[in-house]
């Protein structure tokens, strides 16, 4: 739950009179959301989401974050729209920290995912890749392959305290991912964190794509990857494959997967599954008590793992594969 | 912040589906709120609010509070309406919690309270206790002078650690409030916990008032006692007159207040000083680490129980008083 900064109404109307949206009717701050503070504004022009970016954003990173949004909703991505305030910015500043005004989407996100969520992401993965092969930003993944040995050191001999003789295991999973990661797959801009909290439908319509703060060029299988991870697995940590078959088909059909693609993908899932296991890790071993944020539990991931350790190829996935 | 109950996607659209409403759009929680469990909701007929009742609020008075509601914005005042669902009720239940739809009113709450806003409060105020005059509802004030020195038993001897001596002066104080507490002012529906988190405006127009999960039947004065604690004194504990001459020159505007209610207004601000003491001595001495909500420091309650010993007579509140 996530109100880091507060705003006053003072200064929320000063700064939205920079705008050309009318005046503001109401402002509420949102709890959901773990790494910025966002609120719920109405302007007598509509219904707009409020962003301030809080530390774990990089200044540096937010042009990158807003020109992406604004090329992928100019083909058509249901993702938020930057709004321009009158002097032509979209990011600007509040209560002193960078802020940006998106337009409001529609829908809920699935608490509980059902396999047609799963193609809706799919379809909408795979036309957000297409979408955003022609953009010139550039953002490397500060969370890929090359940051992981050290995540792990960081997070100290306290690993084991999570689960005994962990720290060892993780060491050697990390060695064979290392040693196997793929050199040459098609890149482009991800999102790598398409969580089910990051997807709107309206019954089975997919309506909105949002949080793209993790945005980066990388490979776009690693972000199919990522979605396995997020989408496919039981509350009890078991692997779905309707839910996998959906999700990677419907992908599929809208950018076909190169043949390297699909050989690569038990180990691009068993990376993704080791870089969100390292954040939950790091969080869980360094998230003071009394903050407002509950760590998640980096068991789920410890197990998923575990999963695509035993997957010998992407036909365990759902995918038909010659 | 505050959301304590989860509502996932399913549970929401079939509880929606029982209102005249049209479909889901969206759903958000608000970091606001510290009782209860709240939610933005936007239905394709417009905007609402979901709040589901946590455990600080007794279910038996959750007719009391919507019949309320529905009773003051019968009579004009700019509160939340309960939505009632197509089975006639306003008062249902959704993720195992009481819940209910009210309806959304624009406005921002003041963060930097000008004597413009306490004008407008005073006003609202006693338009609400003319409103209230023919509620039949009861509910008595649970948190009232009778409930007071059980409260600061309860806070126990580390009420010292919050200031060295602080127990045995409450306990003077609070000798001094019982022995001179009225007997025989008008009484009526209050809100008991306007603040300023609880009133909207838009620049100076005063557009909602919310909240009322405190509301009971008791001295009419004491509410505007509560209010001069709430709105009249800075961020440094000093008391500003020109805020009280407007909060309280307003209210008597409306509603004349009587020579008896004049006389008792500094004992009564006193009390509800010393109320507010309680809940928030309480609350600052028991709440766990680690939780969502920070407790408010008590000790500003201390500086305003301060002042209203040193006041002799509603004159320093800025009334005239022949």
């Amino acid at each position: 739950m996530a109100v880091y900064t507060e705003v006053s109404d003072d200064e929320l109307i000063e700064f939205m009179s920079g705008y050309d949206l009318g005046e503001v009717v109401a402002f509420k701050g949102i709890a959901e959301g773990i790494e910025n503070s966002n609120f719920h504004l109405t302007m007598t022009g509509g219904a707009y989401i409020l962003t301030l970016y809080e530390r774990r954003v990089a200044p540096r990173d937010l042009p990158f974050f807003l020109d992406l949004l604004d090329h992928l909703a100019a083909r058509g991505v249901p993702c938020p729209v930057p709004v321009r305030a009158r002097d032509g910015k979209a990011l600007r500043a509040l209560a002193g920290r960078p802020a940006a005004v998106v337009t409001f989407l529609p829908g809920l996100w699935p608490r509980r995912v059902t396999p047609g969520h799963c193609a809706g992401v799919g379809r909408a993965l795979a036309r957000m890749h297409l979408a955003g092969a022609d953009f010139v930003g550039r953002r490397d993944n500060a969370l890929s392959v090359s940051a992981w040995r050290s995540l792990l050191k960081s997070a100290g001999p306290e690993v084991d305290c999570v689960q005994m003789g962990l720290a060892v295991k993780l060491g050697r999973d990390l060695d064979t991912i290392e040693a196997g990661w793929p050199k040459n797959l098609p890149e482009g801009i991800i999102h790598a964190d398409l969580f089910p909290d990051n997807v709107f439908f309206r019954g089975d319509d997919l309506t909105g794509l949002i949080d793209f703060y993790f945005a980066c060029r990388d490979f776009l299988a690693y972000d199919l990857a990522v979605c396995l991870n997020a989408w496919c697995f039981e509350a009890d940590f078991s692997f779905n494959v309707t839910k996998a078959r959906r999700l990677v088909g419907e992908y599929d059909r809208v950018r076909p997967l190169e043949a390297a693609e699909v050989a690569a993908l038990p180990l691009l899932a068993k990376g993704a599954a080791m870089r969100f296991l390292l954040t939950r890790l790091y969080d869980w071993l360094n998230t003071p008590e009394g903050a407002f944020v509950t760590p998640k539990d980096p068991l789920e991931y410890v197990a998923k793992l575990r999963f695509h350790d035993r997957v010998a190829s992407a036909a365990e996935y759902g995918l038909d594969v010659e």
